[in-house]
């Protein structure tokens, strides 16, 4: 990773993480009645927990494409945030992966009870599609609708729930190779997908535009998570002398346990070239877009 | 109830049944990627339950006021449905009231498991933004976006899922007057407001003109949950013998608990006289609305 995405990153986080935190103190907005202060404290513990931003970072710099100002972009990328922070707090509770701990931190669960982590990741969700309807996003309600309607579909029973669903079934079954990557394209892909399109949307990008966006969507977020499978396998083999990695251990088929670390690094290798040609004609402006692909492919956590 | 209120209900009840069984059966949407057969099951489960389907019901008569044709309302009043059925979904899970049974068939997490059934009511609040911002929900997008951002206040942590926060809390309480009628506005008025409401925005409704709903909307919504209350307590008593109703029993306060019965049908008698003054200048329109208040105050069950 370059000093430079480094910083961007960094920036990102901070820009995103002080507009998070505000959009959570705010006085009630209208329509709204109470704002109980439990549910508020539960929602910004499972929000505002130092992750890297990753998916609102694809939606600034793929709107910067068209130059769209960090600033248009950023209600959408946190409304994006929202969305991926309630599947995490949903995803830790006792009923589905039962996790203790995310960040090092207690989950909300944990840190709250049960019955408020359902309700603070439904509050996540709500608010994420409030964030995207509301003028602030943009002033053109058609892209307003626009975005919610696609937030919708990348998030629903035909992207990320479907996703979940799949996922815990494949952890009493034995999935293929078919099998994971569609699962995979669902749980982790339609939201980075998402992330690299909003930008689109924001920019009103011609159906050309569009499509290359889709495509760089889709290799960045099958790279992301390859990478993280290998991360898995690789850190696991040198912290605790062991072959394989917690998913495989606990039966949870990966490619890379279907295909071999050789053959998954040298997909690695593939999904940067396929992104960097999907960036060939934004030409300048689609460098950070480059070098976040790289940065997926090669990250250390 | 009129017979003629009663046919219509029926009617509406059987029309929202069919366009949801429809839009659960649809081919894949445009940006979905597949839908796991288990979680679809589960939806419809939790959705295509023989609910009375009021809410869409007020959501299609306060379009007519308006002259909005009842098919042209009817993905708005759906896709409200789609969220009540995902707040019982979770509202029943063991975390939650732990309900086994509603309406006398098995909950979603009894039918499947409790990671189905969370998944599945993430789905349906999901399904009802994809609704709302569809064109095919109105051809005007900013008709879309702000029934999906005023959905969303209604629903999130300024309204129903506060409401359930704040319910939660006064399980193990003992709340007062003020503190019950919060959480009634916040848990169930806040949905049956927004039905109201919404046909005043489908029909491109005046400032005036929407705040004779919005009063109408938490008129009715009032009486509906004191008509609730009520008939816990009268129903309990009749057949079980006993004055004090289940509700008040597990030590939930009610406006029947603090208020007694006496005043709280006088209360109810007032909210008919308030829904028929802020109807009033609506005229021979408002004859459906105006008997859904009667009904809403009178039902048995």
């Amino acid at each position: 990773m370059t000093t430079s995405l480094h910083q961007k990153l960094e920036a990102n986080a901070t820009a995103v993480h002080q507009r998070l935190d505000s959009t959570m103190s705010l006085q009630l907005l209208a329509g709204e009645i109470d704002r109980p202060e439990r549910l508020v404290d539960a929602m910004r513990h499972g929000l505002l927990n130092g992750g890297k931003r990753l998916r609102p970072f694809l939606v600034v710099q793929s709107a910067a494409l068209f130059d769209v100002e960090a600033e248009q972009a950023m209600q959408t990328a946190c409304a994006l945030e929202c969305l991926h922070s309630y599947s995490l707090v949903h995803d830790d509770l006792p009923a589905m992966d039962d996790d203790d701990l995310r960040r090092g931190k207690p989950t909300v669960h944990k840190a709250y009870d049960e019955a408020t982590a359902i309700l603070a990741g439904d509050a996540l969700l709500t608010l994420s599609f409030d964030l995207l309807s509301d003028p602030a996003c943009h002033p053109d309600p058609q892209i307003r609708a626009e975005l919610t309607n696609r937030l919708a579909r990348a998030s629903g029973l035909g992207g990320m729930i479907g996703g979940q669903m799949l996922d815990l079934a494949a952890e009493s079954g034995d999935p293929d190779e078919a099998e994971i990557r569609l699962l995979q394209r669902m749980k982790t892909g339609a939201l980075i997908k998402f992330a690299c399109v909003a930008g689109g949307v924001l920019g009103q990008a011609d159906a050309e535009e569009m499509a290359r966006l889709e495509r760089y969507g889709e290799t960045i977020g099958l790279a992301f998570q390859l990478a993280d499978d290998l991360l898995d396998v690789t850190s696991d083999a040198e912290t605790m002398g062991k072959a394989v990695g917690k998913d495989a251990g606990r039966g949870k088929g990966t490619l890379v346990g279907i295909l071999g670390i050789p053959r998954v690094e040298s997909l690695l290798a593939e999904a940067v070239e396929e992104a960097d040609a999907c960036l060939a004609d934004f030409g300048d402006k689609a460098q950070v877009l480059r070098e976040t692909a790289r940065f997926i492919v090669d990250r250390k956590n």
